[in-house]
């Protein structure tokens, strides 16, 4: 999938770079773009612009553009807004295969810089050069000590993580968060303001590296959700968790975001469904997000799943964990008995052995207590990931982090550090052992731990990449013009292999005589002009003989004639009942961001009075409906609740299936649709639609 | 309500501190004491008591306790348990006020220490001699230069807080939290095993010190509800906010909880329930609850209501801030035009000036601008409180913290400085500024704000004490035997007026011949021994003459016969059916710790499926009972969903408030109450309670 404009490589690892507005002037960016390259020690070439310089910081310094040599990876741009697109027309006369921009100036200030920015998009598009920024902090790959940025980033550890940011000072601050834990980013990419490669270009190509363990990002919203979509399946594809903080979720949140970096916020629960259905890693604040990144990094994924043990000097600790874990639905292991009768001989009588194992503060004392306890307790089978948890006491504890540090190179499970309430001193020995995962409090290890077991529970069940493969309906290219009546609406969702009630339109009552019923029936008088029609009396139901059906069709002629005499009348809708069952919602928007989207929803009450709906992009294959089913809040009615016994959840997918590819077909020609509500009958007995509304545009 | 006991100030303001086992031997905890006693500067007399040694740290050392002069205010003791009550009862002879016991080895380590432990428990309390542990890592006064801890806790600033720790682990991690946002404890208390004084007594006692504004503590469980809800309502009567983290609230942690300190960890809902109707701030982990105690102290509680401003340099943190207010329900100002227009003046013009406020990066070229626009926007009548967000740029930044110092001294508004990333040099000088407010996170600071200003909130519709003065009812005292059969619990339910429907037990067909009844009505059969009646056929609704009675009562009477031949039937309940209305569910339960406790749940779907139920403890006054109502998940319903209009929502509390003194007046008598449903009709047409069933010893 990556064209030309997607292939970051040159400008991620770029072999030779120039600066256009280079300066020796300290105070200026163009002088914080050399002297942080070089401060970096970055190898490549380096060519510098400008005409009132020779060289600054040992590089020479050009001229005229026209007098660099072809093919640079990189060029820095630094100048006023005026003058870049100048700048950009006389890049690609010398063949340049990326380019930052790094100034500000542009959608951010108002409608001429807007204007601007969309020439730089075009530009981009029809060279095929990628472009980061404009009003980006830019980007750096510590690994291959390279920075573009005039922001003072310093390497620090070197972890195989890639962090990609919509907010520069986000960026900034979850780097610096990052290095407080210990964990140091190998890409780091602020995407400004997007003109030309957006934030998930960066994350699709960070997907395919093989320098890269896991991806962080702060995202404020989607430009374009096929790439996207693209991105995540790239990301799956190559075994990237990917651990998002997606802000922007709360109304005026939203609009903070579109008049921040002029991206596109999106509908929130859209977002919240698509996220989680593709089992992207959300998380919720600053120091959930470098914290999960912490944990992906510098702990092994256990083969074999078990639950949690918690090691801890102080009872309380554990409590809190235990807590955490119950709230994050994490397991909290039962120990097995010869796992407690070993613990019994190294701890004091006076401990818990069960889990949460409190040492106590005896440990104190004997730190040798607490290899020994964890080595014990990694061994039982039924645990998958260790918190051990240490308070204080700096000089005492320090002695294990060896033999710590070896355990948690060696072991094949999880291991989590977390010592509180130590000094900087005691916090930069801990981080010099490049193999412990530490995270400084409780509550903190644990949500970052839930993180990471969560996404390689999903995993597992995740099938990707059949959604293209597999359409269950053959593909049309269907038009439809204004709004298609109920009669109508229903005739299009059985083209869709939807059952709608068995029935027919009739015009007369000699219609009505003909045909052989069965009882009891509805009828509905059918008009794309009437809305509301029970109120004015235009549907009967419970309908149980000829006689009665008679009477009902001249009862509904005669309201109609009464309510609106005017308006245009298709017919009358006679139909049997449809059996009973639980009513769920079916519907279908088109979203900004997401394009053709539907929704589900419970019916009734439910619907009305718990917003129980989830939206998802379509279309989407089985395995996402089925997804999307349970992911309702009140699923368990479907599941069977009072006696009664589960629905035909399974049809109720394949249906939600046909109809995410019949608006997929229906394409721009559709504004909404609405099926409130269908029936889903008990298992086994498939699912009836109703009522159905199609709105053309 | 201070008993003696209660009375801590021997405890935790001593004139005079002796200290039993002192040791010359540094490794001890008898060491421990004196030394720390020394270091901080204790003023007050000091007495050792040890044998072997003449004098320890410059302290004189006594021979025997029968040595010690009388009425010393406070006891150190660190002895081991086996010689630990004949220490008791010497220090009674020596009349002393108060005691802690620091050793551990009591219920924490089994059977014999929990003994041990009842013996010091009953000792207090005939004694009267307040008991701190055993098993506490002991208690502090840092303001008044007085510490009874083998723990190094150096004092650190001095704020108005009081701190008191179930877990001395955890007690000492938030206090080591707390310096690092600059802030520091008065009153520290590890209540350890709690054998004679107990959390909620230091809460109490702590609550009408004049020297405290403000109350932290972590809390795993509550031994007696009395004394909780006696030291909350103190709490509330001197205007101390009381911010507690609950841990224990799931399965394993309640259990851990147990076995951790002995305290009983209590039902999480009745609690969760309690401490947000009594208006105590709940948190959630470790940070949140320093960060919570630092807002309370450094700001100010402003006298008008207003939303919240975000004044930041990055676009991110705006929308990340905006987000969370969301999240905790915190308005975010719309800022007056004025404003706007004063910013527009001093800010760059691609700044926004609406909330949030993103003065951009430019401010780290004039941070003069910071402050204008701080002050320009707390001028804003909308606005009560403002989140100044900066990131990094230390060197630049500092420059504006004498000013910021000022604004957050003058200022009748809350302010808080949320400056991230900084190093630990620039965290030390801003911390200087002890009027600043300084959270280190935007999401942090958001979540510390809303808990605060939630609490002044709530607190505005709080009406305290009127619990024990006004009962509707008149108080009985009542005792049943065994199970009540359905009419026997209405009428006592009637007798407390509540209103069930209009009915009568008969035996024959001819009390039902010759009684004049009003249709439709409901036939059941009475047997406290048959469960489950209308799966039997014993129950027969809608009946609508007197012919179809008669065949009801038949039909009745042979279904027990064919069923239950051998049971006993105590009649048939034959009753006018109930208007309609929305069903609710109360009943009753008698919980360790909160005693007589009422339980209120939507009725239908809801209670079984989403579990929508509210625990109070017993007995409650009408506006907890209405608050206890309006706290269902599914409140909404009452008040009227699908055109259905509000219920009788003054009339439900009201009779809620009768159950409760109800099962208050059958105490022990009682082990279950169930009355399901009540039906809840129209607005001034009251309730009904069409089924019931209490349910003896």
């Amino acid at each position: 999938m990556l064209t030309k404009t997607n292939d970051l490589s040159s400008m991620l690892s770029p072999k030779s770079i120039a600066v256009i507005g280079a300066s020796g002037d300290k105070r200026k960016i163009g002088y914080k773009l050399v002297s942080n390259l070089k401060e970096i020690g970055y190898e490549g070439k380096v060519y510098l612009v400008n005409p009132r310089y020779e060289q600054i910081e040992e590089y020479p310094c050009y001229q005229n553009i026209t007098d660099l040599p072809l093919n640079i990876d990189l060029v820095l741009v630094s100048v006023s807004s005026a003058k870049v697109m100048e700048v950009l027309e006389q890049l690609n006369e010398r063949q340049v295969r990326s380019i930052i921009i790094l100034s500000s100036g542009y959608a951010e200030t108002g409608e001429a810089g807007a204007k601007l920015e969309s020439e730089i998009s075009k530009f981009s598009l029809e060279k095929s050069i990628p472009i980061c920024g404009p009003n980006t902090i830019g980007v750096a790959n510590f690994k291959e000590r390279f920075i573009a940025s005039f922001s003072s980033l310093k390497p620090a550890a070197d972890d195989s993580i890639a962090f990609v940011t919509q907010s520069g000072a986000l960026g900034t601050l979850s780097y610096t968060l990052s290095k407080e834990i210990g964990i140091g980013f190998h890409y780091f990419v602020s995407s400004g303001n997007e003109a030309g490669t957006d934030f998930f270009d960066y994350i699709h190509y960070l997907a395919g590296r093989q320098d890269v363990k896991v991806i962080g990002g702060y995202l404020e919203g989607a430009r374009d959700f096929n790439k996207m979509d693209h991105a995540i399946k790239a990301c799956h594809e190559n075994k990237k968790p990917l651990v998002l903080m997606k802000v922007g979720n709360s109304k005026k949140g939203a609009e903070a975001a579109t008049s921040h970096t002029a991206s596109i916020a999106g509908n929130a629960e859209i977002y919240e469904n698509y996220l989680e259905l593709n089992n992207i890693v959300r998380v919720s604040d600053e120091e959930e997000l470098t914290d999960t990144l912490a944990v992906f990094t510098k702990t092994v994924n256990p083969e074999k799943l078990g639950g949690v043990a918690l090691v801890t000097q102080s009872g309380g600790a554990g409590i809190i964990m235990t807590d955490r874990c119950e709230e994050r639905k994490i397991a909290v292991s039962e120990l097995a008995n010869s796992t407690k009768m070993k613990l019994n001989q190294v701890l004091p009588s006076f401990a818990s052995v069960k889990n949460p194992v409190d040492m106590t503060a005896q440990v104190a004392q004997s730190p040798e207590m607490i290899i020994d306890t964890v080595e014990i307790t990694l061994q039982d089978e039924n645990v998958d990931s260790l918190v051990l948890y240490l308070q204080m006491t700096d000089e005492k504890f320090l002695t294990i982090l060896p033999r710590l540090s070896d355990i948690a190179k060696s072991s094949n499970k999880r291991l989590i550090f977390c010592w509180s309430g130590i000094s900087e001193e005691t916090k930069e020995k801990v981080l010099k052992h490049r193999d412990i995962c530490w995270i400084p409090n409780p509550t903190r290890a644990i949500n970052a731990l839930s993180n990471v077991r969560k996404y390689y529970r999903n995993n597992r069940g995740i099938e990707y990449g059949k959604k293209e493969k597999t359409r269950i309906t053959d593909e049309k290219h269907l038009k439809i013009n204004g709004t298609l009546n109920e009669w109508e609406s229903k005739q299009l969702l059985k083209e869709y292999g939807v059952t709608v009630p068995k029935g027919k339109m009739i015009t007369s009552i000699r219609d009505l005589e003909n045909e052989q019923w069965t009882f009891p029936l509805v009828m509905k008088a059918v008009s794309s002009k009437i809305e509301h029609k029970s109120d004015y009396g235009l549907v009967e139901l419970n309908i149980n003989s000829h006689e009665k059906a008679s009477r009902a069709y001249k009862r509904i002629m005669e309201n109609k004639k009464a309510c609106h005499p005017t308006r245009e009348l298709d017919g009358i809708l006679v139909e049997e009942m449809a059996p009973v069952g639980t009513e769920v919602i079916v519907g279908a928007l088109n979203d900004e961001t997401f394009g053709p989207s539907i929704m589900l929803g419970m019916g009734g009450v439910f619907v009305e009075l718990m917003k129980d709906v989830v939206i998802h992009p379509a279309p989407l294959n089985h395995y996402q409906a089925l997804k999307m089913i349970k992911s309702l809040k009140n699923y368990q009615v479907l599941e069977g609740v009072r006696n009664k016994s589960r629905v035909d959840i399974e049809v109720l997918a394949e249906v939600i299936v046909r109809i995410s590819e019949m608006i997929i077909d229906l394409g721009d020609s559709i504004t909404e649709l609405d099926i409130n509500p269908i029936i889903v009958h008990e298992k086994g007995k498939g699912v009836t639609a109703v009522d159905a509304l199609i709105i053309g545009k």
